[in-house]
């Protein structure tokens, strides 16, 4: 199996990812390349990093996670290539790859150095392409990860305030809003397990807005719900509309969790 | 052959599309995915059902299709997997399937039930990844359909009003707008044909609009022009611009074909 | 090796692109088929020709790119399969193929006329699926050129003025606008490094703009910077920004650059 993911914030309109498949499958012709996102809002290390943690263990085993926000390309920030006892991932060391690995135990953490590996000449403002797809090529046809660079200890983490519990009360934030316009907290669904989910309700910047569910049509067509979604956060919903749209959710609002 | 193609309304912003593809890459290593769109809008099933209709047989025999437009996921709507002559079909039995089942021989129909063959635990949110995904990669791994569940005879129909025939005037409506502002129409090309094309003129909510030709550019730039389009159906077009904008044409508009 | 690249203004809403890749599979199995872009705007093919110019070398040798932006479907355009050094190109013979092309070393030219290779019927509105797709995948799998159709020695070239220098000052013109708002000029990085780039300034329409330097992140968050983009070409950015918007840049604006 030679599976490598791509989770980045370069769209779809230009050759960007094409080119990088290109320099991936002339190193590794039999790697299987796999979208995640393009779409990640550009620059956006944060909403990458939740992508990437979302869906990378939906994998099988071995495979390379690409993950390549990166606005900091060409300047000081470093490269690295981790494994992890069931995973590889690659990317700039810019809190990207931190709640994957975050979840996972850590095998070893390679800075990516050697030029040999890169695509030459590099070009100072694609790195996914002249770096990170010919490692992970390189990766997927067997090349040790000691090979592409020095082993460093740590890995740069998001400042991402996990929710915190307080008598019977939850609090965490909107961290990302999907395509249907569902708000998905940090808070984990074994949180609320912990409480009795089907008396919760759920607060928005202090207001009351809905029960947590099963599934979106728990509700009638146009309510609001709280339903732990696909990722295992909870999620806030409209059945049948926009949850972000109807109430103005964004990234950053504080929501809780608490008996009604 | 192992092919597997998608048709979602799940966009590509997120991670859904990607991690229905780890799914079914972790139980089916050798499948070949191809997305046919997930762009279809959320939750018309009706669009989705025209999608899956006007693509699928140009794929190998034996692929396997799944089309999730899905707005009554983890409601009581049953999922099923339809083997026809010459394919498969899996998704919701809400009709995302019944515009292509109604031009294949069917030879069964099976209700998805047997959870050992869910990812577990099932997401109430996302049967997309959950259920679908690795329902049709066990079936490309040889899984009968009976393991899934037990047969149904009946698979839900759209009401999908086929167009009318009357004195030499043909009668239907739009039924998809595609990227290029083209109005798709469900007058076949076949009906067409019993008329003469050549001396045909189409007619948009009583207007005249347009003669019938073989291609966008037999009119001048910026006219009006019907043509049987690559998905064999009477499409309205606008040689170099977009007939939907042009003519504020929208789905459900009614279309009528007769002589000049 | 069976990879097959396209390049297209079919967008990804519609099921076109899957189509094709369908065709191309049941005629070769084993094809693999790599996106590099879909968004090309509608009938743009002088973008559509850059895309694939910055693009198609990045893929491993013997690679199928299939470029189609073709307006003139249907018509008296004739398509064309292209044989070089490294590659094939498939295409209508329109441009689109021509600034790759001017690229390569050319082998031969073959007008696509043999039916026998064609999806029968052919749709006159999508040679996409019934024309360029089939040949390449029989050219996949090991049909010779010649057995397309007839050999002809000359392919239509955009009317694309390279740029010119002329006494310490180089002269071109904006011609693609990234997912970024890079605005990427046809000034190539080899032109430029017979001046001496750390001293050059870009000029806009007349006005100077800013310095050139080897990587976004050279200038401060918010200014504008010329670099030397993935592609080879100059192009204008801005540290963290879109320069196609803060400046207002557009394709065929005249750039120079020249000492401070």
């Amino acid at each position: 199996m030679h599976i490598v993911t791509l989770t980045t914030d370069f769209g779809t309109a230009d050759w960007f990812v094409g080119t990088m498949k290109g320099v991936i499958l002339s190193i590794a012709p039999r790697a299987k390349i796999v979208d995640i996102t393009h779409e990640i809002p550009g620059g956006d290390i944060r909403a990458g990093a939740f992508a990437l943690a979302a869906s990378y263990r939906f994998f099988p085993r071995k495979a390379i996670h690409i993950a390549v926000v990166d606005p900091g390309v060409g300047s000081r920030r470093t490269a690295i290539a981790v494994q992890t006892a069931d995973y590889f991932f690659i990317g700039p060391d810019n809190g990207v790859l931190s709640l994957a690995l975050a979840k996972e135990r850590i095998k070893s953490i390679h800075r990516l150095t050697n030029k040999k590996f890169f695509l030459q000449p590099v070009r100072q403002t694609f790195h996914g392409r002249d770096v990170f797809a010919p490692v992970a090529a390189h990766l997927s046809e067997g090349v040790a990860l000691r090979k592409f660079g020095p082993e460093q200890k740590y890995f740069t983490r998001l400042d991402w305030s996990g929710p915190r519990q307080n008598r019977g009360t939850i609090q965490g934030e909107v961290v990302y809003i999907d395509r249907f316009g569902n708000a998905i907290t940090n808070i984990t669904g074994e949180l609320l397990a912990q409480l009795k989910p089907s008396s919760l309700r759920v607060f928005v910047q202090q207001k009351r807005l809905c029960p947590v569910k099963d599934f979106y049509q728990a509700v009638p067509v146009g309510k609001a719900v709280g339903v732990i979604g696909s990722s295992g956060f909870l999620e806030i919903a409209v059945n049948g509309g926009s949850a972000a749209q109807e109430f103005s959710l964004k990234i950053g609002d504080a929501v809780a969790v608490r008996k009604k």
